[in-house]
Order: structure tokens, then sequence, then C-alpha cells
């Protein structure tokens, strides 16, 4: 990642705690390890790269590398945003890929918006492009024989952790039904138990479905008819743009003022609405 | 519902809680009294009607009244079953409307099942008929608009309720992002908790719901070209045979001894696969 000569870099992280800054490296690394020759550099501006609200309380960063020719991705999309609110420091930090229509296998999704020291939501998923009432085969591929709800259950365990509900009903119908996406609440067991659940936990949990999706999913091609492949076009720009509404229209401007938000936004559509 | 001349009919309830009898028998009443002209009578023989293994351990209802010409509604669907286990006794409830292809709007779903006095699995839904990724028209109509969410917040507010993952992830796709899936567990609470939080609780939600599938579900047809009537109809007849496959063929023969399993799913499979 091209981010030294600039303030931070997505890989920097300079605001989460030891155990999920080297979690969010290591699976960008994996990821590269896999798709490295895949991925082309980004070719953001540096002030999309990194940006700023006037006063400094808000940063973030984005990071967008398209996959090459013969690739299944589409881009891969990292980023972290903090912000000093009022009650107290916001971090938002995402990995997300996108697959092109070379296949309608899923794509990979890593959230973590945390709040407070002690709190944590987690949203990790490999989203389905297809409806799974339709294309059962599909459900029975990338979700049944995959085990992946195993991962789903090894979370809701550790008694720290409830189901997570996002309040846009559209963002939950776009999560599989062997999401996991859970608020992870230490409590009194303090930041030092939320270490202790992204090292042994979460941690295995994360690498578990990335490999999932790089064996599964982004691993080659699937055939699709004409009318598959128009539907998935048509679904996947769909999911883009309510994404891009949902995710990030709302939010940003709120938390960089409307002109680096634009400037940000911009940038991203050019991926997002291609 | 004409079922007094069999041995007990499905408005009968006998293994129910008082609370829980008098809320199915409110629900079906309420449908009866705004559907009554548009439903026909139950046509079921009477060994499907009401039935039992051999032993009479196990016992079950079954009531399915189609609609008329001009009714939106396919079939209504209610039952219950009562088998004493091993474990204990395993308990039951549905209550289902199934729309036909005159409209796209979603059905109505409730479901009881309770194998202790102290906990209960709850399902309440107006299951979608359409991708809504796809139609996100569809989900603001029939899911945001009708603040259909705060239902599920409601119940999810109880210390005794805790989200309940189906183990089919069929069945979790076929469910909307704002359906009720509770795990209701009352412990130490005893019974009487119990039929407090039906009384109090699931009662009024449950009543909600209905009201809004009744207002705005079962209303009237909606407009629909070719197209998309015939993927509603390939996507309700998938739904409909994986339902009758994961609900009924794998439970039934276990409670009830392949014979009478058979003659039932035989009676259901003419609504279900017509």
């Amino acid at each position: 990642m091209d981010s030294h000569n600039i303030r931070s870099g997505f890989m920097d992280f300079p605001y989460l705690s030891t155990p999920q800054k080297n979690l969010m490296v290591n699976l960008v690394s994996k990821i590269e390890a896999r798709l490295g020759s895949q991925l082309l550099p980004s070719s953001l501006p540096q002030d999309v790269q990194y940006f700023e609200n006037e006063s400094g309380s808000s940063q973030g960063t984005l990071d967008i590398r398209s996959g090459t020719q013969d690739s299944t991705v589409d881009f891969m999309l990292g980023s972290w945003i903090h912000s000093e609110l009022p009650s107290g420091a916001l971090n938002i930090s995402t990995l997300t890929a996108y697959l092109n229509n070379t296949t309608d296998a899923p794509r990979f999704l890593l959230e973590f918006i945390q709040n407070s020291p002690t709190s944590l939501i987690l949203i990790l998923d490999l989203p389905p492009r297809k409806d799974l009432i339709l294309y059962q085969d599909y459900l029975t591929t990338f979700y049944i024989d995959t085990q992946l709800d195993r991962l789903r259950q090894q979370l809701e365990k550790i008694p720290e952790t409830r189901p997570y509900f996002s309040s846009s009903l559209y963002i939950r119908s776009a999560l599989s039904p062997a999401a996991v996406s859970v608020l992870i609440d230490c409590g009194t067991g303090g930041p030092d138990r939320m270490d202790e659940i992204i090292l042994g936990d979460v941690g295995p949990v994360a690498k578990e479905m990335l490999d999932v999706w790089l064996d599964k999913c982004v691993c080659g091609t699937r055939d699709m008819d004409e009318q598959e492949k128009n539907a998935l076009k048509e679904r996947d720009s769909l999911v883009n743009k309510k994404t891009l509404e949902i995710d990030l229209a709302s939010g940003l401007p709120r938390l960089f003022g409307p002109d680096v938000a634009n400037r940000v936004i911009e940038a991203i559509q050019k991926y997002f609405l291609a």
C-alpha cells in the first residue's frame, strides 16, 4: 500500500487497540498474499486517501484497489474513520471486497464500529449476490456446505456478545443468513477483556471467514447465462448505490463537513457506480 | 370451523396455556371477521383434520381454508401438534396465510414452538414474496412505512427474550428483515411469567402484525407485469416446496410414523404444490 508519504495511511490504524490493528493488518496481508498480483495500486488522490475535517477532530483514510483485467475482483475497499465526538471517540474500520460479473460468488465484508473502549459492533459476512430463495444451490454452495454458520455460533457463545440488528432494514436484507452481526459489550470486563475477545475469538473467526471467501468465492469464474448476468449486474448496482447512500452519504457530511464528504463520495462513486 | 364432530379440532388447543390458546383463537377470529366471506370451509378429510400416532402420544390437527375466486387469499393454514416426548411435551402451533398471484404482498406467519412450560420459540413475520434487494419499494411499502420493526424491538426489550436463529439457513432467508424470531426463556420466573409475557407482550405484538397484514397486504390486488407474475409464481412455488420439505417431511414421520405422516403430507401437498 503506497501510503507512507501521506499523513496517515489505511494500514496505520493509529486509533485501534493493538489486537484490532493486528487483526486488520493480518487480514489485508492475507488478501495481498493470495491476490496481490490481481490488485492494482490505489489511484485515489492523496486528499481522499487521507482526509480530515477543519478542526482535525475527524480523520479518515480510504484505500481502493481495482482488480486486474483477468481477476474476479472488481475492487477491494479498506477504510478507517476516527472522530472525536462529544459522546466519546468513534472508530469505524471497514474491509470489503467486490467481485465483478465474471462470477456471482459472494462478496467479503468486515466492519468494526466502536464508540467506547468496552463495546464494539462487528459485522462479518459473505453478502450474497443472488436471491437465496430462488437460487437454493447458491445457498448450499456458499453457506451450507462451507458451514459458515458455525462461525456465527462460535461468537454467539461468548457471554459478552449479543446479536446486533442494524437500524437499516435494507442492510439487514443485504446480509447473508449466516452473517455475524454482533454487539460485543465487555462492561466491567473493560478494554482488557475486549482485547482478549478480539485476539481469541473474533480474529480466528474473521480469518476463517476470509479463508472461505478466498477458497470458494474469489477463486474462479462461474458460468451464467445472459439473463443471469444481467440480473446480477442490476442487483450489484442497486446494492452499491444503496450502500453508498446508507453508509456514506448520511454519515460522512456529519463527521467531515460537506466539502470533504463530497470529495470522498465522488471518488468512491467512480468505483461503486461504474 | 366445522370441527366439532371430530375428536379435537384446530380451534380447541387443548394443550396450550390459557393465554396462548386465547391468543390463537383471537387471531383466527380476527381473520375470520375480516376475511370470513372470502374463506371456503375446510375440505380436508377428517383423518387429516385430526390425526394421532398409534400409541396416542402424538396428536395433531390441521385446518386449511382456500380463498374464494375473488379473494387475494390462496389459503389459510392453521395447525397444532402435541407430542409426549421422553424429554417432555412438545407443542407447535402454526397460523399462516398464503396469498395468490393477484398480489405480491407478503404472507402472514405465526409459529409457537414450545418444549417446556417456561420456554417458547416465537416466529412472527410477514415473509416477503420478492427479493428485497431488487425491489426496494417493496421493502419500503411493507416493512419500513409500516414500522414493522418496532414490534420486534418491543419484544427484544423483555429481559426473558433473546433472538432465535433457526438451524435452517433457508428458513432464515425466507423471513423478512423485520421478523420476530425469539426464544422466550422464563427460567425461575416459571409458567406464570410466561403467561404474563404472552398476555402483555406477545399478544399485542401479534395482533398488531396481523393488523398490518390485514390492512396492507391482503386488502387488494397489486399491479404486476407478466414477467413479475412469472417470477412470483416461481418464487412462491419454491418457497412452498421447501417449506413442506423442511417443516413437515422431516418432522411429521418422526412424531407420527410414516403412514400418518404421508397421509397428512399428501393432503397438504394439494395446496402447497398446486
